[in-house]
């Protein structure tokens, strides 16, 4: 093999994310120059964060160019190091893109250990979603024991951590996902308190019944009529984590009615992205890796299998067609 | 004179507000108990949260009963005291509603000192108002020298005090507010850096000439349009103080479309009401006391002439036909 591939962005989106908004390509294997590390990845995390940078606009990160390599987390190998802090064999966490094989200066690299925790749960529970999850929990929402908390996406990457994470501190917990089968996993394995289906047609009615004292928190990913039905059921002083706005990521109206609650109820909201804490990731890994470790934590993964699926598998998980974290298998 | 006159709320309005929605009512003065003092009230304050108040819905304070005399805060003199801590002829500042008199057992009057603010600013830029501009700006928008800080309702009595203060402490302040003449006012005699006219169509790209660096931190009194067009230019870890949604008291849709800015821009947005806070209202006091009495923050009142006016100014109050400071003069 003297050659690899990588996928680049194409063009941009027209609204709906399509296809042939991603181009595959091959690229001879690099050689590498002193200090750099070439990496052989195993898997390739899709993120929604993926799809605002498909856009040419003002945001927390430079948009995505054109015609170069998609942005995203990777877990893999090193294949050749010529730097001495990574040995060929080592399993490396980086930011190497949707491509087969990366180079780094070891600057972007994190080792990790497989023994007690697989490597692709790095992309996951116990990588930047989990990280996600911890930091909007714990910083931003700040549950004590007996809240209510709400998450919504909560059976994707982020969302089932938020919810385990918020059980063990003692909350009453209800989840909002999109059809029975996320529903029943969120409750009967990730062990929230309640699930409801956004698609069953009486969100607003389902809150309430799930939420009979109000909800203290909301850990928030979708946006939308599904933010909304949960404002109407806040609490006063409650805070709201802003993670993801994921309804309104293809363009579609996403307009938010229930402001007067904010107001009414003196609630907090803060919009974050976790890698602006990176200070806090080893207090969030040290909890969360501990209880993935130990199985306290459980976790979901569909698996695309070769990069030539990334595009599909990316516009699944912005459908919600994904169970939990999707990856795409490299190797 | 042996009556006095109050208004109640007659009826919920159904939608818009309407004088009907109150009833001028006659009295007996009533005679006082032990600890007890009766107040003659000089002005009668009214405020936007009274519109919420009318509504019967979840709020941070109970609604307003109906046939009960209408909230509001009042100021005036003792005409009789049984309690040793007022004398006749203390000018006193309470929340003895829509009524020329009141009686009240001392804990929710406080004695004002009028030598060098007249009694009718402790219901304005020293008064609630005056406290709420403080609370939100120092507060909440933390605004630091070189900081751009945005108001909507910037001629009204918190959004005037909102923008001086900001002006003291070395931001570039731009107002909102209705029409060219109140534009005029935050400029030439509040001393803003800019104020855009909300109703000269183009508030898009009036917020962003009037704001070249963008916004760090917003005070807004109005939501809706006003609060979309402010988003869109808002910086990196900008502050939101969410003090009050005018444009949807009477129950207008008032969505807000941009709120992929506030996690986008990693905003934070608090809503807050100023009563539940009081434990700063020394601190507050201080500061816009002292620059209220030497000049330094200046404010305009409408006053309305006796209480049957009161109903016809708190709904030209709710269509921003007053300027400054919406008052009713009693005596």
């Amino acid at each position: 093999m003297s050659t690899y591939q990588h996928i680049v962005l194409a063009s941009r989106p027209n609204g709906v994310v399509s296809v042939d908004n991603f181009r595959l390509e091959s690229a001879p294997i690099p050689s590498i120059s002193a200090g750099q590390v070439l990496v052989r990845n195993h898997y390739l995390s899709l993120d929604p964060y993926m799809r605002m940078r498909m856009e040419d606009v003002k945001s927390y990160a430079a948009p995505q160019a054109l015609d170069a390599v998609m942005v995203g987390g990777t877990a893999g190998e090193v294949v050749a190091s010529n730097n001495p802090k990574f040995a060929v064999g080592d399993k490396v966490v980086g930011m190497l893109g949707w491509s087969e094989m990366g180079v780094d200066d070891g600057s972007m690299l994190k080792k990790v250990d497989t023994t007690h925790i697989p490597l692709s749960a790095y992309l996951g529970a116990v990588g930047m979603p989990g990280m996600t999850a911890w930091y909007g929990l714990t910083q931003i929402i700040k549950p004590k024991e007996g809240d209510t908390i709400a998450v919504s996406a909560a059976s994707g990457a982020v969302g089932g951590v938020v919810g385990q994470l918020a059980k063990a501190r003692g909350c009453r917990v209800i989840g909002i996902a999109g059809g029975k089968e996320k529903c029943s996993y969120v409750m009967d394995e990730l062990g929230f308190d309640a699930c409801i289906d956004y698609k069953g047609g009486n969100l607003y009615k389902d809150v309430k019944a799930a939420a009979p004292n109000g909800i203290d928190g909301l850990f928030e990913n979708v946006g939308g009529v599904v933010m909304d039905a949960v404002l109407a059921r806040m609490n006063p002083f409650g805070r709201i984590a802003l993670c993801g706005l994921i309804s309104g990521y293809d363009g579609e109206p996403m307009p938010i009615h229930n402001m007067r609650v904010l107001l009414s109820m003196r609630l907090t909201l803060q919009g974050f992205i976790v890698s602006e804490h990176m200070e806090l990731w080893p207090q969030g890994l040290t909890e969360t890796g501990t209880l993935v470790a130990t199985g306290k934590i459980k976790y979901r993964e569909t698996i695309a299998d070769g990069l030539s699926k990334a595009p599909e598998a990316f516009l699944g998980l912005l459908r919600g067609k994904n169970f939990g974290k999707q990856l795409v298998k490299l190797i």
